[in-house]
């Protein structure tokens, strides 16, 4: 079997914190094309996983033939051997953009659809307000909120993303967090009548405001809290009582447990692509070698959109 | 229209922190049987309202009649002027105390059960903690836990109460907390594998140590958060990421939202009581000259069991 150059982002430590790009290291290695015994897990000296879109090369699957496209979970390195229960779909529309199945046809796109469909439970005319909106699943949340005939607020961090809210996406308000030195006011004046759905991506502070400001019977489903994850002491959040005060509804959910809805999904969302009612925009740093920038600056917001990391062209 | 003496525990100003004895005065005033045009709201110099069991003496409504026997909001006075629209139930069933209409067959009552039921969704052999566990609707938590095949571990403040949880109430394991530096220790130790279901009563630093013991769709249907309504500043919460982290569904009901299944609730819970399937237990004040110091009480936990205050034998 051919043994080929590969290209690999490799973890070089366990992380503390926010990663750094010192965390990782780009490396020329080579890999035989070969169907292997086992798999790694995420450990340093071996290469980052995530969601990704690949070709098949060889396949030990009868489900799975060369040239097949599919995605689902694969490693920061130009081949990878992967075991077909990682596959999540092979990709059968190939009249939209391949990175779309990273992004509003992959695990984003699905997160929004359950998070805001059936976690959510929106009526029309609802109030919604959406965190880190402008990124791969909050873009998608707004538009779709939209779609269903509510209000929507989104807030992100820079002037950028928030015109793309307002002008691209359709949210009928947005603002930059970082320039309300009391998100409580804030939210206050963009829902005088307060909150019904808060598409919850941050955590933290942006919660504790928002819980204030919710409706009798609100919900929140909780798909992130990125303003958390890497800090050595989390943010306390302090206004709970408010979901005993509105009976509030909090749940967390896990896109993997919604899977079985991706046919239904993309009958939903393909005709909306094809008819340029809803849009998708995607952050796309090109090469390996550009990944672990890239990865950084997710956590300090430097992306627009869907990052997504071009491996290689077909 | 007969005059007659009428005892008042009067609220003397706003309470802010805690309620104190001194807020409230118990006074000698009169009034007049007769139906008004108009009532108070909960206001200084007016009597405290709260749910309790009355006795008809004259009513203008269709509905009730005199000597009908009644729960639902009323004031803290001998005699009250109710409107109909505040009465709940008319009590059909006289061969438990009178008293248990303000817990078991009452309010509390209907809590445990809509909260449990309802909102928690249990599942036979499932976990499940509650807090405040010998309170008023605690103690029910617990026993129909029990009675649907969970295991049941509650907490509580002194030994008195835990001992009445394993001993009364037939919890599988009970907890001072008061007793436990380290809750998270305290719940690991009684929840090995998690807990599916925490009845949330009090809030704050149990709350943040039970979301880092929840299991994978687990459920905290909130009923209160006591130690946090009279905090200047609520504590903060910081293990919200176990929101995400383990599917989590946290949601805060109103009993008043469930009275439609009262009669349910009275066909489940009337047979458990009479064949002693059930207990509950009370802690009896008598006469409204000890009013101020019951409700002083139910904040620092000196109640055991359901607090009632009783103002007339019938």
């Amino acid at each position: 079997m051919a043994q080929v150059k590969n290209k690999q982002v490799i973890l070089t430590d366990y992380v503390t914190g926010l990663p750094k790009e010192s965390d990782m290291n780009v490396v020329d290695n080579s890999i035989t094309l070969k169907i292997p015994e086992g798999l790694g897990a995420l450990t340093p000296g071996l290469p980052l996983r995530g969601l990704g879109v690949s070709k098949i090369v060889e396949s030990g699957d009868p489900d799975y033939k060369k040239d097949d496209l599919v995605w689902g979970m694969t490693k920061w390195e130009e081949y990878s051997l992967i075991p077909a229960a990682q596959i999540l779909f092979k990709i059968e529309h190939f009249d939209v953009p391949l990175s779309y199945y990273t992004g509003i046809l992959g695990m984003p796109g699905m997160t929004a659809y359950a998070g805001f469909f059936e976690v959510g439970s929106p009526k029309k005319g609802e109030n919604v307000f959406v965190s880190a909106a402008s990124g791969a699943v909050g873009q998608l949340v707004g538009q779709f909120a939209k779609l269903h005939g509510c209000y929507v607020v989104g807030s992100a961090g820079t002037k950028e993303k928030v015109d793309l809210l307002k002008n691209k996406f359709g949210y009928d308000e947005a603002f930059n967090y970082k320039e309300e030195p009391d998100l409580d006011a804030a939210l206050k004046r963009y829902f005088p009548e307060g909150i019904d759905i808060y598409f919850e991506n941050v955590g933290g502070k942006t919660l504790d405001a928002v819980l204030l400001n919710m409706r009798v019977h609100g919900r929140i489903p909780v798909c992130g809290m990125i303003s958390q994850y890497n800090l050595d002491q989390p943010e306390g959040v302090t206004n709970l009582t408010h979901i005993i005060y509105k009976r509030i509804r909090i749940e967390g959910f896990g896109v993997f447990e919604y899977y079985h809805l991706y046919t239904k999904f993309l009958e939903f969302v393909l005709p909306l692509i094809r008819e340029e009612k809803i849009v998708y925009v995607e952050d796309i740093a090109e090469g390996l070698e550009n990944g672990p920038a890239a990865l950084v600056g997710l956590f300090s917001g430097r992306n627009v959109g869907k990052q997504v990391l071009v491996v290689a062209h077909e």
